[in-house]
């Protein structure tokens, strides 16, 4: 099968789900392995047909020829490709009333990294994740099979510069932290209430110096133990999670005044 | 070469700085590919040289031949084997003055979960990791390699029956919590201070329904987004970060009072 350079096959059945739920029509069609039978390949072929998707039955060497180098579980989609949004895109999310939320990763280039990001991210419901055009991974096969669906569902902001970005959203009223480990002040202790950025940086080298220089402030997680650092996804869950807990906080005491 | 069975060879820079920094009596010798030459292997062999530890130069050919399997990044250490721990280490543990924090992993069975969760236990300094003897990931080489030298740091604890120990823990005063996303409680309305267990089980399946019935109270992490599912490494560090939060909130109002 030739796939015209605008459409893509995907696999995995979360991000398949995901893409049939929030863009059906993007689909062109299910392909389901003929031999293969169990309760979740059933549901996405339930979903398919609710949503009017043509539903075919291959064999073995369609998969093989067509995704050879795939973990495909049984599954896969023909649709539109995956689009990644430009800064624009983020104009038009500063008329909207309700609180935002951002991720930011300053040139993180490790695709599980950025998926497992893009999970939490798509768990705490941010608003987009933003990532640099160069020398950062984008949305890979890699990066969208690790979110387990959550590349489908958030958008994804690539900007030529992130600096000016930063300044963008600072400008409206985005307060822009960047996760340092030798800041002293620790996240907890940061004031998270309105509309926040996380800026995070590779693992091993952290926040680019003018990343650093351009954020509001920088913020730590203290660690008490022997190990200096957390997995990136971690501390980006740790960091979405602190603000989702201090912004409900603050709506409940809202809602008592 | 030939290992005796009480020993092993570990690869990976962040294990052996890990090892030769909390058990140095354990290691035989490092070893290090003759033609690598970075600062990181530099620092290693002088962290060797004040441990008065053997170190010798090798060539590819032994590298090949001892770890042909591993990506070893031209170091490894031959040392006694990392021991796991068997319940009777608790009984210890309780006797300690201060408060006690717990992880345990119930019937996880993916090496790389678990070695995050090892990751994430010793940044935030858990007394021990507990898991069941049965169906769950030990000490696996891809756990340790995953935990980046957390599986090297924290005690890992392998018990026969995982309920009898969460009503050991209860009957000490521990508050055992079970993480269960069906729970009403979350995680931050929850009072974390004084001693805690957290439980977590498979990303697939959660909780065993006898060790969600064993714990004390059911907690789940809210979350508004549109995925269902935090990683398992990231749920685990959520909690035992709002534990820490809490904990280190308590205490300031304890020396403010």
């Amino acid at each position: 099968m030739k796939v015209d350079k605008n459409l893509e096959i995907v696999t995995g059945l979360n991000p398949i789900d995901a893409i049939i739920k929030k863009r059906p029509n993007s689909v062109i069609e299910l392909y389901i392995l003929s031999c293969k039978s169990n309760v979740r390949i059933k549901k996405l072929a339930d979903l398919a047909k609710s949503k009017k998707i043509k539903t075919s039955f291959q064999n073995k060497e369609f998969f093989l020829k067509n995704l050879p180098k795939e973990v495909h579980q049984g599954a896969a989609i023909l649709c539109k490709k995956r689009l990644e949004e430009k800064e624009p895109f983020l104009y038009e999310v500063m008329k909207r009333k309700k609180k935002k939320l951002f991720l930011v990763l300053d040139h993180v280039t490790d695709p599980h990294n950025v998926g497992a990001c893009l999970r939490n991210a798509s768990a705490a419901g941010v608003d987009a994740v933003i990532v640099p055009k160069n020398r950062a991974c984008h949305l890979t096969a890699a990066a969208r099979k690790v979110s387990c669906g959550g590349s489908e569902l958030i958008p994804f902001v690539v900007v030529v510069n992130l600096v000016r970005t930063i300044n963008f959203l600072k400008q409206n009223g985005v307060k822009v932290l960047g996760a340092d480990k030798s800041s002293k002040a620790s996240y907890d202790d940061t004031n998270l209430s309105g509309d926040v950025a996380f800026v995070i940086g590779s693992e091993e080298r952290g926040l680019k110096l003018l990343t650093a220089k351009n954020c509001e402030n920088l913020i730590s997680i203290p660690m008490p133990g022997e190990i200096e650092s957390l997995n990136l996804s971690v501390s980006s869950g740790i960091l979405l999670f602190e603000y989702l807990r201090q912004n409900n906080k603050s709506k409940e005491e809202n809602l008592i005044n």
